[in-house]
């Protein structure tokens, strides 16, 4: 399995996590997919390993001369969409930083490519392999809560220092969509609904300098089925926390309701008495998801559509926070 | 101190919470509010403090009568509005249940009553009386946490069984006003901000019968200096949980976060490494706060201009999930 990484701004990490357990994935080359974008890390990643992937300065000659069958993109996240259809148009198969882009234009047209391509195409939702949104998100699919009701789905990170392109719109596409697309994926992947609408806010306030990156969102989601979800977003999380983020999922159903907190899960349900921690189950991580999948060995828990649903959820909340209007699906 | 019982239906027992703790409250009246409304355990719980208020079939002879200096008022929601006008406009001071009033007319025509009557108002937002909750909205008040900057706010609760006229909007009010409003309190009173919009969504699906009763509720917020709020409510605690309610919040600011949660108070902020559960502080309850003010000795924790302003928040958060539109204050 021969993989390029484009870019060295976001989770390509995970390559090298399913690496460690298929030594049968190999890197064969690295280029920036940002204008001056650092890919060190990943070149370092690999010859930790003992591969030696060739250097490219433009993502597309490598592309063509190295014809991988797996592309990892995560470059600078305005211009995933850009990048994605490079490598959608040659149908090579996607693991892609999320968004998959930041605008609807891009999202609308790299949709019709992937239409096209008959390529392979996973977001890198790794938060899903998380053990315990996975523990969670099982026991909610075995019917452990019932109908789902409500959810409210929790980011809140730590601001530590930010690169130069989160100061801009256009390079860093937003908290909403950089944050918040694993919250809106939690809300997507529990719910097992379609999005109806959306209403959003988000704030630049008390960003320390850092342009138009917004430090705060809250975002309001319909589904089908009368389902509601609540999202909030910040950087909020003091410097001196215990960890980085402090990622959150309340899931309401007709007869329990379940919680990921603090990395645990916690069930309270119709059929037991008080409260019970769930035993967290493994996974084998996103990467290795896709790539057997890729090799047609099975389904990746994050699908193409997901891939795609959840983006446009984040751009769609966006929108509405932009506007201060509802924003419909 | 002599006080007056209207209605059976919801929290007047907050003054004898007051009495036990101050024998000069005296309860010399009780009425229904609402037809067919039962007032037995009020007349039980004077009569068990050796204290024997007189029953009467009509409230307003009661007040008339028995001239109270204050009137706890407890029947039907959807009577809040009009028995609420009754005892102001005999400017008698007014202990009322949440919501104030069910409609935005009646609230209208009871704010200018109140502005006339020179009398004192408090809703029964007891829950600002909660040791966890107080002991929250004091530090974030000394600037534990920076400026406010997101609230997120739960209420929870058992479904249990619930008496006849809450299967009826009209005498109901809905499930934002009745179990909302206390979350709606939390956020404008830990947000020190005024409300500029809110987006909501409720449903009663899965109500088990209940009529119009809705099992959930999300409300969206935006308040005065980018400060955005979720309130999420739900029916949907199993029966089996530990307590009847899950009340939390969650305040996000620009040096720390707090929040409440099972009954404690947690902050972590730029001053201090991790997180720290705070000690909790000791409140002498709401009726006797308010009770404290009409003898012109302090001012109540809950002031007129909350209740009202509480209300109204109530009113347009279930206007805006009816019409499915952004209402704006």
């Amino acid at each position: 399995m021969r993989v390029c990484i484009i870019g060295g701004s976001g989770h390509a990490n995970f390559v090298f996590q399913g690496m460690d357990q298929d030594p049968s994935i190999l890197v064969v080359g690295v280029a920036p997919g940002s204008e001056g974008e650092d890919v060190g890390k990943f070149l370092n990643a690999a010859q930790k390993r003992g591969q030696l992937p060739q250097y490219y300065e433009d993502y597309r000659k490598m592309l063509d001369e190295l014809k991988p069958d797996i592309v990892a993109v995560n470059c600078h996240f305005g211009d995933h969409g850009k990048v994605n259809f490079e490598v959608l148009s040659r149908k090579m198969h996607l693991f892609a930083e999320k968004p998959l882009a930041t605008a609807m234009e891009e999202l609308t047209v790299l949709k019709r490519e992937y239409d096209r391509s008959g390529a392979e195409v996973a977001a890198m939702f790794g938060l899903r392999y998380n053990p315990a949104f996975y523990t969670a998100w099982h026991a909610v699919r075995e019917g452990k809560i019932g109908e789902v009701r409500l959810i409210n789905a929790q980011k809140s990170y730590r601001l530590g220092s930010r690169p130069e392109f989160f100061k801009h719109r256009q390079s860093y596409g937003g908290t909403i969509p950089w944050v918040g697309s694993h919250a809106i994926d939690w809300v997507y992947w529990f719910s097992g609904q379609e999005f109806v609408s959306v209403m959003s806010h988000h704030s630049t306030m008390a960003n320390r300098g850092l342009g138009s990156m917004e430090m705060t969102g809250l975002c309001h989601f319909r589904l089908t089925n009368e389902v509601f979800a609540s999202v909030n977003i910040d950087y909020l999380r003091p410097s001196t926390a215990e960890t980085h983020g402090d990622d959150r999922v309340r899931v309401a159903g007709t007869r329990g309701v379940i919680e990921v907190r603090h990395g645990r899960v916690y069930l309270i349900s119709e059929e037991e008495q008080g409260t019970r921690e769930l035993s967290l189950m493994e996974t084998d991580g996103i990467f290795l998801d896709f790539a057997r999948q890729v090799r047609g060995e099975g389904k990746c828990l994050v699908s193409a559509k997901d891939s795609f649903v959840v983006t446009e959820a984040c751009l769609r909340a966006r929108e509405a926070a932009d506007k201060e209007e509802i924003v419909y699906f």
